[in-house]
């Protein structure tokens, strides 16, 4: 979903650069990313962050992981990254990039990254549009160059056809299947919850009654 | 579902032996099917055909497929072989066996079955039970002993568990994905229903609103 332009997103985005990383900057700490988190530990990425609920939870959450989250639309980017600026809570852990999720292999070497999450992505239904959606084999390709072997994809949408979609994609790029690795309502798999940070959209859709669905994969 | 036992279903299917198969014919037949059907065509199997209504439904809407039913509880065999015979519609393409779905390598040679269908097994959810799962990994090599290559396997079920469970197997035993191969909730989805013949939980289950997912796979 696209959000309202905000006039001051740019001057803070440029204002706060060393919380979102523009395009240019992400791929010269291609390799590098380690040195500007506070401890060196394993790096997770979400492609499409939105507004942050959810990768501002998790940083909250694993403290001993650093987390990464992508967004190409500049009003959001700033929401996310505005919202953790301002968390009561110091989050040294936790980075942005404001860029194009279909440049993640410009932005990481191989294994540089060790888990890759998509959330509630754009559906593009349409079939000629196919090539957008961020489960397209060109976006697999991506994040299997930044992953190590055996490397996780996590994947939650309320999207049905999305998530046929996807599931018919991982099997065709042979994204391996966890075992455990599938929810087909997430929000009533108590087990599966324990874990559970949701997103601003999760929240909204599960509470009114409709199916999340959660896949669990790893890239050979 | 266990039927409740009824007391002419065994005389019944021993005056309609040429109708219902047993086990020891059955393993007779293998190879040699064709000789009992009227006419010269595809073979498709249903295991587990519980009380008949698709296998029925299936036989009228595609006369130039021979179809058969196998189920190993006595009662249900017979009452779908019964409902078969009392039909208006003369059906020369629908044959049963009275026998267990774990034998059905032991019934037909390789290629002699064009495509397989799963409606509505049961989901056995324990897991110390999941070897009788008829989508765990010996049963899958079964299907595939007695398919051609390309050949189909369709499944349909309401029970989220199970459909879970299924995908990963699947996926681990190299049972391809179809393209548009996938629904999880076939009753939304108007084209995929065009072809749909229901079971009788599937019309039971999705008039009360339930998902119905469905899996089209071929073995390579």
């Amino acid at each position: 979903m696209r959000l309202r332009n905000k006039k001051w997103a740019r001057p803070w985005l440029v204002e706060h650069a060393d919380l979102v990383i523009d395009q240019e900057h992400a791929v010269a700490l291609q390799g590098k990313w380690q040195t500007i988190f506070a401890a060196e530990q394993p790096i997770h990425v979400e492609i499409g962050t939105g507004k942050g609920q959810f990768i501002i939870g998790m940083a909250k959450k694993y403290p001993s992981i650093n987390f990464i989250g992508m967004e190409i639309q500049d009003s959001a980017v700033a929401v996310a990254a505005r919202k953790a600026f301002d968390d009561e809570t110091d989050l040294p852990n936790l980075k942005f990039i404001y860029g194009d999720g279909a440049g993640v292999e410009t932005y990481f070497t191989t294994g540089e990254v060790s888990k890759i999450y998509l959330n509630f992505s754009d559906p593009w239904p349409k079939t000629r549009h196919e090539n957008r959606r961020l489960t397209y084999k060109s976006f697999l390709s991506g994040y299997q160059a930044v992953l190590p072997k055996g490397g996780e994809l996590e994947f939650k949408t309320d999207n049905r056809g999305l998530f046929e979609y996807s599931l018919y994609s991982f099997a065709q790029y042979g994204v391996t299947f966890m075992p455990d690795g599938l929810s087909l309502n997430l929000h009533q798999d108590s087990e599966k919850m324990l874990d559970n940070v949701e997103t601003e959209y999760e929240q909204k859709f599960s509470e009114q009654g409709f199916p999340i669905y959660k896949f669990t994969g790893s890239f050979d």
